[in-house]
């Protein structure tokens, strides 16, 4: 056996997060939504052991979502009210989730119809069920605004050229690039009308702002527990109307050939149990705090634009994406501090430095011209501070506040 | 929007575990090897929110394994070191690494040979990569030995069949039905001559016991964090010679039809970025702890051995599998508490209701005539006590205990 010296091993004692939630502003644009909350945290604690959950597994059904102790059966039944769907099941990442999906309701070869800022990992999952995209159009700077009547003419072009409809249509409620929120209904009612099963990626909405999938017109619905639902990764939702349960949560139907194992009552795509430990229950212990933030929604739009209009007063500053925000993810655009940072020592990291120094962190070491922040959650004393920072930073490169 | 009633949220207000560590002995078979140590306790509250690891994500490689504060690019050396592999990554269950490899390496339509005791993880994996099985058979009771030199057998009916070579063969170094240790260079050996890329599922043995990965002739090595390396759920590790990475870490190549989006960083069968929180930080904290106590081994099988022979002195009661346990998940066949339970009010559950009083779980509530247990990290007082119980509570039954 190899052996690893002791001091390198003394690198993972005493493991430490730099920037904790209680000692700084974190405007991490994907972080903000899945800060815990007191009781995740407790409960983190409490099922930490691995398989913790899996204690009292029903032995005739031995299955994480059939568990009544923690009440886990219990609460994907209420996460799938909360969302307005069926079935709901807890899997490891959203990007799990849309995989799971395009890999049971397609088949190798197939197209998945996609908007053109999906998530990175929308587009891999089709790569590992070995599909195609096909992507629907967006208008470009500074509105970047997707052209959601163009899913009837991807799905019409997929048939054209395969003889088939695409297997699955996909659309990101918000996304991660302009944090703009696409009006999921159009895509719904399209889909529906060329029978093409609709997915909405609802990893930057749901947790955070209302979401009510039927009303949306989706057939399956994917959210990501660690970055919307103030849960620890890895956690990902996969909510699904009835009808397409059947498809997506099959049961295994392999049978060794020497031993007649079979394994009727595991989920294959899901392979079988997912989450079977503390994400899941941190997720379980936020979903009282969830249910009660998202009917804040709008105080946390009201402070993204505030912190928008204020960041445009620096010169050359400028919100891309479509305006005024509907959503707290911010994608900013600054002729004026790239300007400083062309003659600053530090170059780009002068904004970062400049950040940090004020106990602010989140935005991507070295970027000027364009980065992206997320005040969702923070106080509006924080919100403030964060604003302030900028405006400092900006009048001390010698750039023009408004 | 749907309403959630209050009272229905109440029951995941202050979650607590039942049988923890610290106030039940616990000989749960799939649970020993994941009971954290202090330090991944403490890791787990400092990493809890979603994301937490992504800090420091380098903007250059944004991925998971190559952010290095907190050390997490460090790790995965080490890791790959103390397997003696070449590469590792942290994926989100071992069943997910089992798929990851079947899916880059084979195609639709392929084989996998697997051993016929292999855990249902494996064949479901391999049914998700749309692939089939082809077993190995063992020699049924009471030993359940694997005949290993089938595995060449087993190759050449595939290549027989099909006119190529299985995609993989998969080992289960410990099976998770009788604990038994199979002896995995003999298997290697077969896989090298055949040219079949051979995967060992350590599983059971990873983290507990001391594996070698070059020198049992594995190429891929899958293992899970919270059942063998004191690690949070979920988390599996990924171990790969370097002549395997290539194509298992394979990067994507998937391009957007009308965007021309590439990601061309991205480990595509991985979904990209994996376990981004807290149970990889656990498995990290653990390290230290999991090199050291595999030294100890010995000792561990010395216990379950001894636990055989105290549960063998009562009537009718037997060890299934190879004998003497090189392993320490035992799996005991009792006619006599089998007869107990014939005649007990409580059917079958007078053994788990037995055990518990004694403060003792992990039993599977209801059997009798077949279950397992693992007294693995339990002290030898411990393990006494579990004797002890199991003994009176036979005696009580009027069993004869010899």
């Amino acid at each position: 056996m190899p052996r690893i010296p002791k001091e390198r091993l003394a690198r993972y004692a005493n493991l430490q997060r730099e920037f904790k939630e209680d000692r700084w502003i974190n405007v991490n644009p994907i972080q903000r939504g899945g800060v815990l909350t007191a009781e995740a945290r407790a409960a983190l604690a409490e099922f930490g052991d691995g398989y913790s959950t899996c204690d009292r597994c029903p032995p005739k059904e031995p299955r994480l979502d059939a568990i009544e102790r923690p009440p886990i059966a219990q609460f994907m039944q209420d996460l799938a009210e909360f969302l307005n769907m069926d079935v709901v099941r807890v899997v490891t990442r959203c990007r799990e989730a849309q995989f799971i999906a395009f890999a049971t309701l397609g088949e190798p070869g197939d197209y998945v119809v996609v908007d053109s800022l999906a998530h990175y990992s929308t587009y891999v999952a089709a790569e590992l069920a070995r599909m195609k995209v096909k992507e629907v159009p967006h208008s470009g700077p500074p509105e970047f605004r997707m052209d959601l009547n163009a899913y009837a003419d991807k799905i019409k072009e997929v048939r054209r050229e395969t003889g088939k409809p695409p297997a699955v249509a996909v659309l990101t409620h918000v996304d991660y690039f302009y944090g703009n929120v696409n009006d999921v209904a159009t895509v719904g009612k399209i889909c529906r009308e060329y029978g093409v099963p609709f997915m909405l990626n609802a990893a930057y909405s749901a947790g955070v702002m209302p979401v009510d999938g039927k009303k949306l017109g989706a057939d399956i619905l994917v959210s990501s527990g660690h970055k919307s639902w103030a849960a620890s990764a890895p956690t990902g939702i996969l909510a699904l109307k009835e009808e397409f349960a059947e498809k997506v949560l099959a049961r295994s139907k392999i049978v060794g050939d020497w031993s007649n194992r079979e394994f009727k009552l595991k989920e294959y795509a899901l392979l079988g149990c997912t989450v079977m430990g503390a994400p899941l229950i941190s997720l379980m212990a936020s979903f009282s705090h969830v249910i009660e933030r998202i009917e804040r929604w709008d105080e946390e739009v009201k402070n993204a634009r505030y912190l928008v209009e204020q960041l445009e007063r620096i010169e050359g500053t400028r919100q891309l994406g479509v305006k005024p925000k509907q959503h707290t993810l911010i994608h900013i655009e600054s002729e004026g501090l790239y300007k400083a940072s062309q003659v600053h020592k530090r170059r780009g990291f002068f904004l970062y430095d400049g950040l940090k120094h004020r106990g602010i962190v989140g935005v991507q070491p070295g970027l000027t011209k364009h980065f992206k922040l997320n005040p969702y959650g923070l106080s509006k004393g924080k919100v403030d501070r964060v604003a302030k920072a900028f405006l400092d930073i900006a009048r001390e490169q010698g750039l023009a506040v408004s």
